[in-house]
């Protein structure tokens, strides 16, 4: 196997903290992006959807996704389990991660992509350019800062995420609630749940990913 | 088990089909969208999100969203397969689903709710309001045409959109082709491998639904 990552990409930190939660090594290739490397021929070449996470299996196949990469660690190294181990959890699990990419992590996408002018014209990842949409920046910014205080709810009954477990979904609304920091979006201060579960969270060895 | 479904919805018409094809049948409660039921007090109890689909479990867990209603079906019923077999193939599935929902349901969903007169100020489900922003509707029917035409490519080289298996891939691209339809948006008329995928599985029995 090997992994391209990008170590300030958040995308990538998805599976490099899944990985590390796991005790997974893997070989891994730094792609600059920076420098526009996920733009070249040669990253076309190993995914024409220019971006990271990207993970090359033995047999050739390659994985683009974060929800890919992930499954195929979890199917492959089960211990410990971070998505879900009954048919209920593993559903509370899949439910919640749809939840905090399509509120939480394309808000904040949208919101960073819209505004920051590194963006120009790349309002979007991939190998097409798309102009930056202002209001499209601002609702993002909405949303994100709307989705965070949404999260005290989910977690007043239940010490993570998805339930009583550590699961994928942890993993996810903290980076989300890490990277949501550059935009000086943050949890609201009182939000008492929230904050508790993200000091446990950010503790955790695997948060230094 | 109960299933919360709106006839004319294509987010619920994933899971129909789903369930089509494993045999499974629930007993749905119809939700009438139309007349806004779902914004109402009474739905917002069983769903906060006001969407369909929702599972509803036999122990009072509410799944409300497509891939955590599949992933509670492909648990408890496990044959046929649709999220895969082997951890390669279920990788595979995976990725081809974010890649589905991302670059193509969501852009159509972005095409409808900021173009359509009837969604004026619910550009986004869910309890809260949005304005439309009428870049984002036309950015939108620009990726999904693009999108459809992407599909041709992911089927050059099998019978399915994720492999030589039919898979909860295929429903979510088949769904997406027939919604787009109501856009004016369809699959290049020269899109060979795209044209004889979608033939094979509109004529599946479970397409009706």
């Amino acid at each position: 196997m090997k992994f391209y990552d990008c170590s300030t990409a958040p995308s990538a930190r998805l599976v490099r903290v899944f990985m590390a939660e796991k005790g997974i090594e893997v070989p891994t290739r730094e792609v600059d992006l920076r420098q526009g490397e996920h733009m070249s021929d040669a990253f076309r070449a190993i995914n024409p959807y220019c971006t990271v996470p990207v993970l090359e299996l033995d047999d050739g196949t390659r994985i683009t996704s974060t929800q890919g990469c992930w499954r195929y660690l979890e199917e492959t190294v089960p211990d410990p389990p971070l998505l879900g181990t009954t048919p209920t959890e593993k559903a509370v699990v899949a439910d919640r991660l749809w939840r905090i990419d399509i509120d939480g992590w394309q808000a904040m996408t949208e919101a960073l992509r819209n505004t920051a002018r590194g963006f120009t014209d790349r309002a979007l990842t991939g190998p097409d350019d798309y102009a930056q949409i202002p209001d499209l920046g601002e609702r993002g910014k909405l949303r994100t800062a709307r989705f965070l205080a949404h999260l005290d709810g989910l977690l007043a009954d239940s010490a993570y995420v998805a339930g009583d477990r550590f699961t994928a979904a942890d993993i996810m609304a903290l980076v989300l609630v890490d990277f949501a920091g550059w935009l000086k979006i943050t949890l609201p201060p009182d939000a008492a749940h929230a904050q508790r579960w993200y000091a446990a969270v950010s503790a955790r060895p695997s948060a230094n990913r």
